[in-house]
């Protein structure tokens, strides 16, 4: 019995250590419940395997808002309650068909529709295909670009440290490619997948068109089938052909929410400490990683706080968002509302980069939070969240920087490695995430609203 | 072509720098071939998939012994060669069978022979079970365990945060257990494998006997199985019995060999820095991330140096330790060697707790070197490699301690988190290693090989 006893003394201890509200005590706490008896893991399979994929506007959407809403109510949070936001309602229609025409031999490719792209007509898109880097290049190819598809194909570049670095040296490829194609009469464009590695997932994502700029379809293609067509075309140059057919169509915007709830604060209850994630998900996978780590997080830092029979000084609210993926509309609403109620908002933390082992924290645009928060660093070095840095927060919390002056921004930062080997493709499953990672996320980032609960932003 | 531009510029960039001696511009050079035109993934997938599980003495081992001797070879290393060495020859033979016996019925579980464990008689061993959680239990027990088999249960204690203390708080079990119930009149034992998760993979592993203890049959269960074992004992008590099988065997000690490449120092050859992992393996699986990862780095270190033309100012040997697993007999003669022939060794790095994501060094039992490699923090930050604490280095190393005073021991500390979920077991496979977090591990270790050179160990 020994390891019992060792166990139950171990527990002891640190519900002295709570009593004595020693930090270091109430973090070793809140790291306990959280690998011992944490919800999250389970939380997310249920996220992931009885809802799954749940793009805004689709009825896997509502039955996120559902689940989550009530999850929270049978945590028996202080309050529990729904966010009407209008929301983009685009869906990808039946399976894309693609291929690479090489003379006579139709090479069948893996694409997939960009988030918000036009449908091809019913006969698909057939043209030359022209590779390019950037849009400079484009632009240099002027007229010639005229009747043709655009390819564009600049990789990641493998020696930036962080992948959200190489990430965003390369998405404005899918963001603005069509518009930037259209406006030289390009048919359609394919865009090499968003991701570090080299397999066969088409990566989708979110693109945009441009009020007086014609609309062409657009798609992502697998790095495979990307390396593959850059070679017919270095090859055979003009004489390699593309075809794709997809059936995407944008419906009119529907009716969805973020999920909010919240424990109520003892001392402060008017100031408000947010943290959260995005409950919508692409289409193709079951949106584990991006994002039902960040809602099952979120949601893991109130129950941890009841769990322990922790009072936060101020109210903590777990926000699941709507729509980060195809509009931000969510967060928008969210700080409309914060603006509207005159809610006196504190800080905001989001989880959004998945759920792996947790390195540190990201403060936006704040020196002052940024070196109070430093501070903190010997409490959260045992277990390896240190990295306390200037950085961004998260996409849906964005908007409150100007709706709500003052607010500290802070983004929860695990390790990137491997988050875009499954983000936006159909591998962003459950059993992708490992569940220490993602239970040391939760207590990681529980810890931080802990910090600052008590503390204060500077 | 703006990003082929860019990208030569960087390069140039790069190699100015390094033309300065700049360290920040030898590191991130360093880096850059690493990521960008690395060769541990396709060395690691050669390792795994061509020639797979390669336990001590085995044909599998010898085929590891011969390519990497040949790819040291091909990759122009200044010295290649073998050390012989005897080492144990243990092997599964058929797969293991076992039943947990309730009433009539008959629940088939995944078991796998401990590494060194004697074979069952050919009907196997039948016997009512009871289950302990450590040896001081286990001895309460006394003269009841006689003619039982004694299950061994008690899990890693999630509250650790790097998982290696977990397991060294959990492997005695799988080590001792045989010794410590046979020496009370058990007929078999059954250990728990030693992992954080639940799943059906049995994990194997060491285990010894001792002279004057009757040897007794060893087998590692899945935690699924050893939690459904539990609960049928917990459920119906004395009433439960199990089953085994097991064909394993210990043949004549073979003969098999260390494996070490060298580049020559330029200033003072004599002196050696050495950096390895082990080459053999558990038969379960392909040892992947144990230790495909550690040979394919320490190979890559020096590849690495030889693409950049670094000229090291010591020698730089990369060592392929034979029988790490079930004897240690290649790091006890790299020891004995380096002794016999007086060699002055002034470090060495072990990398063997898998690919994972590089977090930092550990230095054994050295205050000054830990000290000095400290103040090397500021360049490793940038590629997040900068946790230098004191630690154990890897078990291969301890030998030199004692053979070699005065030498630095120094350990690659990757993420621990997901280790032991693939440790020993079945799922040690190639498509676990993320191929980013492998060669950052790669360039990591090249980076404090190259300080170590550069700047010695105090």
């Amino acid at each position: 019995m020994k390891f019992i006893t060792t166990f139950i003394a171990s527990l002891f201890l640190s519900t002295c250590l709570f009593a004595q509200n020693s930090d270091e005590g109430v973090i070793r706490q809140i790291y306990n419940v959280a690998l011992m008896e944490g919800h999250t893991y389970k939380n997310l399979e249920h996220l992931c395997k009885q809802i799954g994929p749940r793009l805004s506007g689709s009825k896997n959407a509502q039955k996120a808002v559902d689940w989550s809403k009530r999850l929270m109510e049978d945590y028996g949070f202080d309050k529990v309650y729904l966010q009407e936001v209008m929301v983009p309602h685009w869906e990808r229609g039946a399976k894309e068909t693609a291929f690479i025409v090489d003379g006579t031999a139709r090479i069948p490719v893996r694409i997939a529709a960009l988030g918000g792209s036009i449908a091809t007509s019913a006969e698909g898109v057939t043209a030359q295909i022209i590779e390019v880097k950037d849009f400079e290049q484009l632009k240099a190819l002027g007229a010639t670009v005229k009747g043709k598809i655009v390819f564009f194909n600049r990789p990641f570049d493998p020696r930036l440290f962080d992948t959200f670095d190489a990430y965003s040296g390369a998405v404005n490829q899918r963001g603005q490619g069509a518009v930037e194609a259209a406006k030289l009469g390009a048919l359609g464009v394919i865009v090499r997948s968003m991701t570090n590695i080299i397999d066969d997932n088409p990566h989708t994502g979110g693109m945009r068109y441009q009020d007086g700029v014609s609309k062409i379809p657009a798609a992502a293609i697998s790095t495979k089938a990307a390396e593959l067509l850059s070679k017919k075309i270095s090859e055979k140059g003009t004489a390699v052909k593309f075809y794709f057919k997809q059936y995407c169509r944008t419906l009119p915007d529907a009716l969805s929410y973020n999920v909010i709830g919240e424990i109520r604060g003892s001392e402060k209850p008017e100031n408000i400490i947010t943290v959260g994630g995005h409950l919508d998900s692409w289409d193709l996978a079951e949106g584990a990683h991006d994002d039902g780590t960040g809602i099952t997080q979120s949601i893991e830092v109130l129950r941890i706080f009841k769990s322990l029979n922790y009072q936060p000084k101020n109210t903590i609210r777990a926000v699941m968002f709507m729509n980060e993926e195809n509009g931000l509309r969510g967060g928008a609403k969210y700080a409309e509302l914060a603006k509207l109620n005159n809610e006196k908002h504190i800080a905001a933390l989001e989880s959004d980069e998945g759920g792996f082992t947790p390195r540190g924290f990201t403060v936006e645009d704040s020196p002052t939070a940024l070196a109070h928060f430093s501070k903190w660093k010997p409490l959260l070095e045992p277990y390896k969240v240190s990295d306390i840095e200037a950085g961004g927060s998260g996409s849906d919390l964005g908007p409150l920087k100007t709706a709500v002056p003052g607010i500290v921004l802070i983004g929860f930062k695990p390790d990137s490695q491997r988050y875009f080997d499954i983000h936006h493709a159909s591998s962003d499953v459950f059993e992708n995430v490992n569940k220490r990672e993602l239970e040391l996320g939760a207590a990681s980032i529980a810890s931080m609203i802990y910090l600052i609960d008590k503390y204060g932003t500077k």
